[in-house]
C-alpha cells in the first residue's frame, strides 16, 4: 500500500507538519509505504478559468494528479483557518478537480489537524471533507484532531501523551484496514 | 450608505461578475453608493505564517482592510467550486483575518452566486458564510443564488426573467434595510 | 426589548439550562425583558405532512409561533448531539417553518452551548445556524460555547471563571445592541 | 450482502419513499438482499437523558440497533427540511448513538433525496452526513439527489428519465462494490 502525505501549511515550524510526521511513523510501523511531499510543491497559481482555457492545467497540477492516481490513499494534515480549511489547500483541490476524471475518485483520505487551542482544528476538517467527498474521495469517518499542539510534541517530535499516541495508532489501523480492503 | 463590491472570480467572462453588476444596479437604484473592485486587486500571496512574521500583512491586504473598514457592507458574488468557496477567496479572507481587530467585524455582507447548473452555487455560499460569520460579519440570512447563469442575462446584462429581477430587488431591499438600521 | 429564551434539553439537570440562566441574568442586567419557557412546552408531535394536511399545525406550534412573533429576539441554548443539533429541536423548527409567513424571519437569535468536554458544543451550533438562517433569522455571528460545563457553575449557578463571565457579558452586549438597532 | 432500507418520512405519499423503492430495485437487480422498514418503526420518544438514565434505551431503539448490527449497509432516503435533515431522523440517530459501541460504526450508507424543487434535497444530505460520519459510518461519497420528484416517477413507480435511471444504477454499482470490498 502506497500513501501520499502532505501538511497543508507553508510555515517552516508548522505544528501540522509535526503531526503529519507522527502519523507517517504510525503508518509505516503498520506496514504502509508513505511518500511525503512539501506543501510548496502543491501550491499552484490561483485558479482562473481563462488560464485553464489558454493552457490547460499547470504542469505541477498534472504532476500532483499523477501522484494521486498512483497512490492508494492520502494522509493530509491541515490547519484550521477561520473555522474552515486554508485557502491555499482549497485552491490546490480546485485545480485537481479540473483533471477529468478526477484522480481523487475512489482514493481514501485520512484527515488530521492540530492547533494551539483546545479544539485542535476539527472544525476546519469538517469543511475540508466537503470538496473531497464531493469529488468522490472516501474520506475516513474518523479524523484526528490534536488540541494544544504547541505543547504536544517532545524534542524528538513524538507525541508526549500516551493516550494520544494510542488514539492515533488505533485510528491509523482502522484507516489502513479500510484502504487494504478497498484495494483487494 | 457605502458598499464595497467584488466578484470572486478571475475569469474575464465571469457569470458571477455579471450577477454582481445587476446586484450593484439594484443597490444603487435603492440609494446605496457602491464601489466595485476587480477581484485581481484582492488576490494576495498564499497565506504563510513565516511571511507574516517577517513582514506583516502584505500592503494589498492592508489596503483591502482599509476599504472594508470604511464601508458599511459588502456585496460579494462568489462561484461555487467543488461544493465550497473558491480557494482564492478563502486565501483573501485568511489574510484579512490577520488584521487585528478584523475589519469584517460588524459589517454586513450580502452573498450572491450563479452557476450554469440548476443549483446556482448555493452550496458554496453556505460554506462561505462560515469564515465570515466566524470573523464577526453579519451575513444577511437571505442569499441570492441564480440557476442557469449562462442563459440568465440579456445583451445589456440585465436578468431576463422578471421573477428573478423582482426576487433580487426585494432581497436587496431587505439587506439595505438591515444595514441602514445597523448604522443608525 | 423582549426576548424569548429556552434550552433545548429535556433533562432536569441540563447544563445547557444552567448556561441559559446565566445568559438570561446577563440580558436582564443589561436591560432586556426575558421570558423563559420550559423546552417541554415546545416539543411537538413528529412532523408529518399527512398530519399537517389533516389538521394544520398543532396548537402548541401555533402558540410558539405567536411567542416568536411577539418577541424581538431569542436566547437559545442547545446541547450538541452527534456533532449537530438535537433532533427534538430540529423537529420544533420544522413545525415552526410551516407557519406562513414564518415568525422567525427578521428575529435575532443568540446561540449558546455547553458540554462536559473541551469543545463546548460549538459544532452543534454551527449546524443549528443553517435551518435558522435558511428561515430568515438573523443569527448573531458570535456564539457562546462553554467548555467543561460540568465544572463551570458554582452552587448559586453562576459561572466560576471570571474570564468566561466577562466574555458572556460582552457578547450579550453586542447581541442586544444589534437587536436594539434592528428594532429602531 | 444484506442492506437495511428506510425513507425518513412519515407521509404516506412520500416522494422519498418512491425514490427509496427505485433504489431498492436497483440494489436487488445488482445482487443485494434488501430489507425495507417503515419509518414509523424507527420513530422513538424524544431523546431525554433522564429517560435514558431511568430505563436505558427504549426497546425499539435496541431493535433498530440489532438490525443495523446485522446489516452490511444502509439505503437511506431523507427529505430536506429547512436546509438540513428531518428532526425526526436526527432523533433516531441521537438514540442509536446511545448504544455502545454504536452499531453504525463501520457500516456503509448510501444517501438519497428528492424534492419537488430543482435542488432535490442535496443540502439536507450534506447535513445528514455529519452525525453519521461522526459516529463512524462510511457514508458513500456519491449521493443521489433527484430534482422535481413530483414529476419524476411513472405510474409503476419507475424513474421516467433514462439518464436519471442510469445515474442511479451506476451510483448503486459503485456503492455495492465498496460494501463488498469492505466485507471481504
Amino acid at each position: 500500500m502506497r500513501l501520499l502525505a502532505f501538511a497543508a501549511s507553508l510555515r517552516r515550524g508548522s505544528l501540522n507538519r509535526k503531526l503529519l510526521h507522527v502519523a507517517i511513523d504510525a503508518a509505516r510501523r503498520q506496514g504502509a509505504e508513505v511518500d511525503e511531499h512539501p506543501f510548496a510543491d502543491f501550491v499552484f497559481p490561483y485558479y482562473d478559468g481563462d488560464l485553464e482555457a489558454a493552457s490547460g492545467v499547470p504542469e505541477g497540477v498534472a504532476r500532483l494528479g499523477g501522484l494521486i492516481e498512483a497512490c492508494d490513499g492520502l494522509l493530509l494534515a491541515a490547519p484550521e483557518y477561520n473555522f474552515s480549511m486554508p485557502g491555499t489547500l482549497k485552491n490546490t483541490i480546485d485545480w485537481i478537480s479540473r483533471i477529468k476524471p478526477t484522480p481523487l475518485r475512489g482514493k481514501w483520505a485520512l484527515l488530521l489537524s492540530t492547533s494551539s487551542g483546545m479544539v485542535g482544528g476539527i472544525r476546519g476538517l469538517w469543511q475540508l471533507r466537503i470538496p473531497l467527498e464531493g469529488l468522490g474521495t472516501f474520506v475516513h469517518p474518523d479524523m484526528y484532531a490534536l488540541p494544544q499542539g504547541g505543547q504536544a510534541f517532545d524534542e524528538a517530535g513524538a507525541l508526549k501523551d500516551a493516550a494520544q499516541r494510542e488514539r492515533l495508532e488505533k485510528m491509523m489501523a482502522g484507516y489502513l484496514d479500510a484502504v487494504r480492503k478497498a484495494r483487494a
